[in-house]
């Protein structure tokens, strides 16, 4: 415990610290610095006050005697929700639809830890890096929530890299990011990923269309409505750069700039490249000529014929993958889904083949389709509420993660090298959508078949043992948990739980050795006294009477 | 981004804050503050000093021509650890058997963020908060990973307990601890917990008997070999330590010492209670001679005999519960399963009626059963190679958790109350056992069911053509990677992944419409050549010997 003068230098100090801290998030603001920036730093001055706070109200002889602290706000930790019965009646849905069409392809299952070395994440995600989530240091190793699923199965794979040369798998898990939430755009802190990975030494553009092929399937069977995958390469991106001058140690940033076409207009665009870049007006012109195509076979001959492209070696490369991936796309029959466009760059740094972006009707911008661009707020930044939730799937080939993690020999050379491609199903979307087809009343979330209904005088034993003889012949049964429920309740819990069957049991039903079973969704019956029979031919009935639901 | 001279102005900011702060550190030291809240101010200096240190550091050009840190550590993190696809094919059966058990009794799933507000787990875990993971202060609020499912479950029965008055819920998630891990015993910081309980108010001991019943089907369903379910009562307990003299503020800890006879001999127990919890001698021994009960109805009819106990109310109260629930489990027949056991205490305090612990034969001590005890090691502690892995399944009911939650009225009451009883089952041992039992090179992880393999020329995208038509009718189908793939590599590949069927393909019989089917686990037609059939009675025929196997 520190003595009264240590606490007293404690809170000078502290005071200081609000001080600087406060100055420092006035200068953010007059500098139009980021908004996340500035809200961290907001964060970081309050939790300062509120130390101080604390420790001026300080008494240890009160926090002693206090257990607990009772006044506590009950919620979840910001950007973190609950999903409840009906959520997860959904989710199950979804997850069972698309696992379905991994195993149709031969995949397998993977799982890693949430928390992963901090210095595996390291150097992984450029900027993004400041949305990492650290584990507070509480003595050991220093580690981070993963952000993703893909390093962690690349350093999975560099670790097991001997027997996992080649593999199909998929992954279903929560990922981490530190961002500003926005929940009416499903954007959380906490949530799920679904990754299909394909890993090993291939023929070209194999592997490629198969996971093309898999993601039409997916979207299709998730029912999602219409949807169209964009599709590019990262060489023939980097080529059209390449022809239009655009400095090597540029073309990555300028590469960024174009992944924001779907969301601002050329102009914008343009301007980040010269004004922020420094690229000279002609090179963002000649790109701006390249990016506005799109297409499918079409679009491939135009760049074959475009002789400046072909010379350079990364786009003809490109090209070539691009029209044999066309020919095992046509076999697949899914080239109707496919739209080549050369304005798709995707954020990330670590793709080296083709990329791909799904969108549907229904994640596309709501107006862009019909030439009303995004509103910018005040400070410049893109109003969000007019944008669409963006992309409900997407992925690329990249050949070098796995190497990055599996130290280099005497040559310098990656001792493993693992080639990959894989797509990442944006499932937080895929809920969006069909939460937002359904009523929340009409979704049954227990799967229970049957009720046990006692008339009279509870029979709570005779209730119970039915339904044994029921849970023992795998029928999914349930009775109240009460010793004598009123009537009218136990035909209540059969509507609430939209439960199908009910088997009524009386005083002299059960001395006969009978008991009464009733559709509880269909008029007649369930107006009606419903059907009586022999308590040995129970089983029997309800299994049949299942089969017809 | 920031001026120069913000930027300058910046770095003094943090210049001064990393001075202010590095001498808290010291004031802390030196008045020997708690280790954590050093740690803590130690992590919040560091942080200043990073960001100083990059905002130094800051010119892009520089950062964007260094990759990432070549020298790490390529591991998983202390206490956890990678599941293969063999892994995972036991999981997934080991969860799938569990949930269909739950769903048969009309449970619903809801989900719950990894991370909770700090606040929440506070004051739930007793001696056990030490071994919670907390985040790093990255600014916001103070989070930390979920210890179980049930305080997580008991926060949002008090957020949404309106809607939910009454659920029956699992959930299969994984929880955190900052424990010593012992991967052979199954210990781990990352690790899967499966509860269900059932929340609201109902009539005495029905949900609690519904509970076992499931936990006897789960355990039975699973093939963990023979178990028991050890059972006793909290009130039954406190009133033996009541009726035995121990003083009401010394229950608590008297009981954990009870809690470790599972480990321990009863000497050691009543050298604890003695020695280190101050018990008189002869209060120790009345205990002595309680506690060496178990039994069935028996026990019952005893411990109703004993006049000093039944004067006691809640040890009255208890046995009555207790004669109800066998009742109950007679007519889910699942007293055989049974052992009354009045040494059986369980650690947690939140505990408020029956408690249970379920063990099998593999999961008991190795040799107690035969009377040899555990060892200890030199330090005192127990050598826990010596010691088996516990028990794979316990719960109990706790009927005041959700209450500690729910805030206060003016009269000191809880504002909501919802009882609970509930069962988490071990799935890690369950796992353990599973695995043990079966060799790695047996377990199938894909569901592959078709292998398209040609002979002679390659033929890609006549093997494609195939899979695409085995995929539109659901049939689980691959095909070799590779342009021209070897006759034998492809063989190969049915063998290990264990595919049953092969469509083999020949120009030859392509011409001529055909295609041979060969079943490779039949030695006759794996063999020989296969059935040659029409490629229109393809998906037919496979459908067929799928359903055959």
């Amino acid at each position: 415990m520190a003595t009264q003068q240590q606490e007293a230098g404690l809170k000078e100090q502290l005071a200081q610290s609000i001080e600087a801290q406060g100055l420092k998030v006035r200068q953010l603001k007059s500098a139009k610095a980021d908004k996340a920036e500035i809200d961290q730093e907001v964060q970081n001055l309050l939790a300062l006050k509120k130390e101080l706070a604390l420790l001026e109200g300080a008494d240890p002889a009160k926090k002693a005697s206090k257990p607990a602290k009772s006044n506590f706000t009950l919620k979840t930790a910001k950007g973190t929700k609950d999903y409840n019965d009906k959520d997860m009646a959904i989710r199950e849905k979804v997850f069972n639809t698309i696992t379905k069409v991994f195993k149709k392809h031969g995949a397998v299952t993977i799982d890693t830890p949430v928390f992963e070395l901090k210095e595996i994440l390291a150097g992984k995600y450029g900027e993004d890096s400041k949305l990492i989530y650290d584990l507070a240091d509480q003595g050991g190793e220093e580690c981070s929530l993963r952000y993703d699923l893909t390093v962690p199965f690349a350093r999975f794979l560099a670790m097991n890299g001997k027997e996992y040369q080649n593999i199909k798998r998929y992954q279903i898990a929560k990922v981490y990011r530190r961002d500003q939430p926005a929940m009416t755009k499903g954007r959380m802190r906490e949530f799920y990923q679904c990754d299909f990975d394909i890993a090993g030494s291939y023929d070209s553009m194999i592997p490629d269309s198969e996971i093309l092929r898999i993601l039409v399937e997916a979207l299709t069977n998730l029912d999602v409505g219409k949807f169209t995958v964009k599709l590019n390469h990262r060489k023939i991106l980097d080529g059209i750069f390449e022809v239009c001058g655009v400095p090597e140690d540029n073309i990555r940033p300028i590469s960024s700039a174009v992944d924001k076409l779907d969301k601002l207009p050329w102009a914008d665009v343009k301007k980040e490249m010269v004004e922020e870049k420094g690229l000279a007006v002609e090179a963002a012109d000649k790109i701006g000529e390249y990016v506005k195509h799109k297409g499918g076979r079409d679009l491939l001959d135009l760049l074959k014929k475009d002789e400046v492209l072909m010379a350079n070696a990364s786009a003809a490369a490109g090209i070539k993958d691009m029209e044999t991936l066309f020919d095992y796309l046509e076999v697949f029959e899914v080239m109707d889904k496919m739209s080549f466009d050369l304005s798709l760059a995707r954020g990330l740094d670590y793709y080296t083949g083709i990329i791909y972006e799904a969108v549907t009707e229904k994640s596309a911008p709501p107006k862009l389709a019909e030439g009303v661009l995004p509103k910018k707020k005040e400070n410049g930044e893109l109003d969000e509420s007019t944008v669409g939730v963006g992309s409900i799937a997407a992925g690329g080939r990249y050949d070098n993660l796995v190497g990055m993690f599996s130290g280099k020999n005497k040559k310098g050379q990656p001792n493993l090298q693992i080639p990959c491609v894989g797509v990442s199903i944006g499932v937080e979307r895929v809920f969006s959508i069909l939460m937002a087809k359904q009523k929340a009343e009409e979704i049954k979330s227990t799967e229970t078949e049957v009720l046990v209904i006692a008339v009279g005088d509870g029979l709570l034993k005779e209730r119970m043992a039915i339904a044994k003889t029921l849970w023992d012949a795998d029928i999914k049964a349930s009775y109240m948990f009460k010793n004598k429920p009123r009537l009218d309740k136990q035909f209540d819990v059969c509507e609430k739980e939209m439960i199908p069957l009910a088997i009524i049991i009386g005083k002299d039903e059960l001395e006969k050795g009978e008991v009464r079973i009733k559709d509880m969704r269909s008029k007649n019956e369930a107006q009606g006294g419903g059907v009586t029979i022999q308590q040995a031919d129970m089983v029997k009935e309800i299994k049949a009477r299942l089969e017809q639901l």
